[in-house]
C-alpha cells in the first residue's frame, strides 16, 4: 500500500462546497438557534438522509441501505471485489445537539470522493462513505446500536426492536421513513476513518488542527429499573414508603459522586435520563428508570467505577426501601485503535503542513465498533471552546479543513492511486 | 337549629343504592385491576359527570355548573332563599388511583338526598349536593384548585389557566368535555361536610367505624425549576457540569430526608415529580422541575420544614452547580375545623350507636378550602390498611355506612327539618 506522495502532494478538498454541505444539513430538524434536533428515524433524520443520498448519487456511488438503515455509498475503482476503505460518522443528532457533530464526519467523506471525482482520481480499491444508524442514541438505547450491528456486536433483531420513549419500534420506525433496507448488515472493510470534532477543548485551545485518536475512553452504560409502589403523599409514613421517584434520584447522586471521586484523573459518570410513574403531585411513584454511564480512560478504573455503581444500586435500593434491576448494560473497550492507520494519519497531518496533537476520546464513536472489524482510525477537528452536545457547539470550515484533508490523502494512501 | 331526634332516629340511608353508584363508578376510568386512572377532566372524567349530572337530575336536583367545573346538585326546600347545606367531595382520581377516594364522598351527598326524598323529608334549609374539580391535582396543578377558588383562595382565571404536563389548559379542557359552567364560583353556604376515606390505618386497625376530623396538617407544596447547561456525557469535565437532572435529584433526596427528620412525630416530605430536558442518554440536562411538599400536625413545625426545603433548594444549587428558583409554592394550614360541627359530627355519631375516634387529615381535601367560608366538618370512614393512592385501596359497604349515616343526620340537623 506504499504510495508515491509527489504526483498528488497538492491535492486538496474543496472547503467552500464542503461547507455548503454543512449549511444545507443546518437547515434540516432546526432546534434551539444554532442548533439541530435531529432525532434518529425522525422526518427531519429522513430529509437528511434523502438529501445525503441524493448527493452520493450525484457523485455516482452506489447507493445501498442495510437492514438497520446504514446508508452506504461506494465509488467505482479499478479493483471493484476488494474491501473497500470505509469513511463515515453519523447524521442524527441529540435533542440538543450542534451542527457539527458526526455531520462533518460524513459530508467530509462526501467531499473526499467529491474531490477525488473532480481530479479524475481513480483507485485501486473502492473507497465507499456511510452514515450509520442512531448514533446519538438519544432516541434509541444504546448509542452506536447500528455500527454495533455491523460489526457483530449486536444482533439485528434486537437492535429493530430497540423502542423509544414512546415506545416505537427501531424497525418500525425505518419503514415509517423509507429507510428499512435491504442490505446485509456487515461486510468487508479494508479500513474505517472517521473525522470527527473534538468535543473537547485541547485542539481549540492549543491551536492545534489535527487531532490524532490514540484510543477512546472504556464506558460502561447502565439502565436501571425501580421497583416501588404508589401510595398517598400525606398520610404514608416515612418508614413504609417505597418511592421509586425517591429511590433513583438517590442513585442519580450517587452515579454523580462516583464521577466526582475520579475526577482528578478525568473521570466522567453522568446521570442522564430518569422518568418514573406515576410522577404526579400526591402520590408516590411505583417505578422509575435511570440511564447512568461511567467512563475512565483506563479500562482497569473504568472497571472499578462500574463495579462502584453497581453497589450504589445495591445501596440505593436499600435506603429507598424499593428494588432495583439491571436492565440493561452497554460497554466499549476503544483501548487502541490500529497502530499502522493512528500513524498514517499522524504521517499524512505532518506531510501536509499540520501539527497534530495525540488525543484519547473520550465520547462514544461508531468507529469504536468499527475497530472491532477492520484497522480504524478518527480524526479530531476542532470545537470552539469544547461545547458540544449543545446548540452553542461550534466549528469552521478554518478549522475543519486540514482534518478533511488529512482524511482525503488518508482514504487515497489506503484505496491506492490507481497506476495510469 | 336544634331538632327533635326522636320522629328520624331510626331513619338510616339505603347501603345497597348507595353502593351501587360505587360500583358503577368503579366502571368508569377503569386502571389497574381494582383501581381507577380517571384524571380531572379526561373522557372518563367526562364521562362520570355525565352519569352523576344524570343521577341528581333524577333525584330532581337543580343542577348548576360553575366557571371552574365544580357540579352542585341542589334539593328543594321550605325556605330556598336560605344558604344551603353543603356535601361533597371530588369524583377525580389518581393516575394509579382507588375507587373510593373523593367518589364515596360525592355518592353519599347523593345517597342522603335519595334518603330524603324516599321518606319524604322536606327541610327548611336545603340541601346541596357537589363534585368539585381536579381535587388530587394530579393532571392540574396544584390540587384542590376549584374549591380553592370557589372560597376566594384563587383568583377564576388563574385555576382556568392552569396546564397539565402536554400543556392543555384547564379551562379549554373543561370547555372540550363540556364542563365550563357558566355559573359565578362561589356561593352563600351554611356549612359543609366532606364525607371521605381516612386514607390511614387508624380506623381500620381499631375497627371503628366513624372518624371524626378535627383538623388536616399543614402542607406547604412546591415547584422547583432548575437551569443548568447541556453537554456531552463524556468529555465535559465534573467540574464544568450543569446538570439539571443530578441538581433536582439532589433536591429529591434533600425533601426525603427532611420527611425522615421529622418521622418521629409523623412528619412526612415528598418528591413526587420530577421531569428534566432533554433527559436523554448522552446529554447533560438543562433544565428540570421537581415537585415536592412537606407536611406535619403543627403549623409552626410545618413552616420549619418548609424553610429546611428552601434552605436545601439554595445547597443542592450550589452542590449542582446550577440554578433553582421556587415556581409555584402552596400551602393549607387547616388547623381547625368549626368546633360547633366537629362536635356535632360526634354527638350523631354517639346517637347512632357508633364509636368515633377523633383524628387529624393528613391528605389534603376540598374541605380545607371550604372552611375558610363556612363552618365544616369532615367524616372519616375506613379503608383497609390506610392504602391509598394504589389500585388496591380497598373499603366496603359495611365499614363505609355508618359514616353515611353520620352525614345524613348532619345534614338534617344542619338543614333543619321542616315541620311538618
Amino acid at each position: 500500500m506504499e504510495r508515491n506522495w509527489e504526483p498528488l502532494a497538492s491535492l486538496r478538498a474543496n472547503g467552500a462546497r464542503f461547507w455548503e454541505t454543512v449549511e444545507r444539513s443546518a437547515q434540516i430538524g432546526v432546534g434551539r438557534p444554532g442548533g439541530l434536533c435531529r432525532l434518529a428515524l425522525s422526518d427531519a433524520d429522513r430529509e437528511m438522509r434523502d438529501v445525503f443520498v441524493g448527493w452520493c448519487r450525484e457523485a455516482g456511488l452506489a447507493v445501498s441501505v442495510d437492514r438497520v438503515g446504514n446508508i452506504f455509498g461506494r465509488r467505482r475503482a479499478r479493483r471493484p471485489e476488494l474491501a473497500p476503505v470505509l469513511l463515515g460518522s453519523h447524521l442524527d443528532t441529540q435533542a440538543n445537539g450542534g451542527r457539527f457533530d458526526g455531520i462533518v464526519g460524513v459530508l467530509a467523506a462526501l467531499e473526499v470522493v467529491r474531490t477525488l471525482d473532480e481530479h479524475r482520481i481513480e483507485t485501486e480499491r473502492p473507497i465507499e462513505i456511510c452514515s450509520w444508524t442512531n448514533e446519538e442514541g438519544a432516541r434509541f438505547s444504546p448509542p452506536m446500536v447500528a455500527s454495533g450491528a455491523f460489526a457483530g456486536a449486536y444482533a439485528v433483531d434486537w437492535v429493530l426492536g430497540r423502542r423509544d420513549d414512546e415506545g416505537n419500534g427501531l424497525g418500525d420506525e425505518l419503514a415509517r421513513i423509507g429507510y428499512a433496507g435491504t442490505a446485509p448488515v456487515g461486510h468487508a472493510v479494508d479500513s474505517y476513518f472517521e473525522l470527527h470534532i473534538e468535543q473537547g477543548p485541547e485542539l481549540d485551545a492549543r491551536q492545534i488542527p489535527v487531532g490524532v485518536v490514540t484510543h477512546g475512553y472504556t464506558t460502561h452504560g447502565f439502565i436501571v429499573e425501580v421497583s416501588g409502589e404508589t401510595a398517598h403523599s400525606g398520610p404514608w409514613p416515612m418508614d413504609r414508603r417505597r418511592n421509586a421517584l425517591v429511590g433513583a434520584a438517590m442513585l442519580a447522586c450517587a452515579v454523580n459522586d462516583i464521577g466526582w471521586r475520579y475526577h482528578a484523573t478525568q473521570g466522567k459518570a453522568t446521570a442522564a435520563r430518569l422518568v418514573a410513574w406515576p410522577n404526579k403531585p400526591g402520590i408516590l411513584s411505583d417505578w422509575a428508570q435511570l440511564t447512568a454511564d461511567v467512563r475512565h480512560d483506563s479500562p482497569e478504573v473504568a472497571d472499578r467505577m462500574a463495579e462502584e455503581f453497581l453497589a450504589a444500586v445495591a445501596d440505593c435500593a436499600r435506603r429507598s426501601n424499593t428494588e432495583m434491576k439491571v436492565l440493561e448494560r452497554w460497554s466499549w473497550r476503544p483501548h487502541f485503535f490500529a497502530p499502522e492507520l493512528v500513524a498514517l494519519v499522524r504521517q499524512t497531518a505532518h506531510a501536509l503542513g499540520y501539527p497534530t496533537l495525540d488525543l484519547a476520546s473520550q465520547a462514544g464513536h461508531d468507529a469504536y465498533f468499527l475497530a472491532r472489524v477492520a484497522p480504524t482510525a478518527m480524526i479530531f477537528s476542532p470545537c470552539t471552546g469544547g461545547i458540544t452536545h449543545n446548540h452553542r457547539e461550534h466549528a469552521t470550515l478554518e478549522a475543519t479543513l486540514p482534518a478533511l484533508n488529512v482524511l482525503l490523502h488518508c482514504a487515497l494512501s489506503r484505496a491506492g492511486q490507481a497506476s495510469a
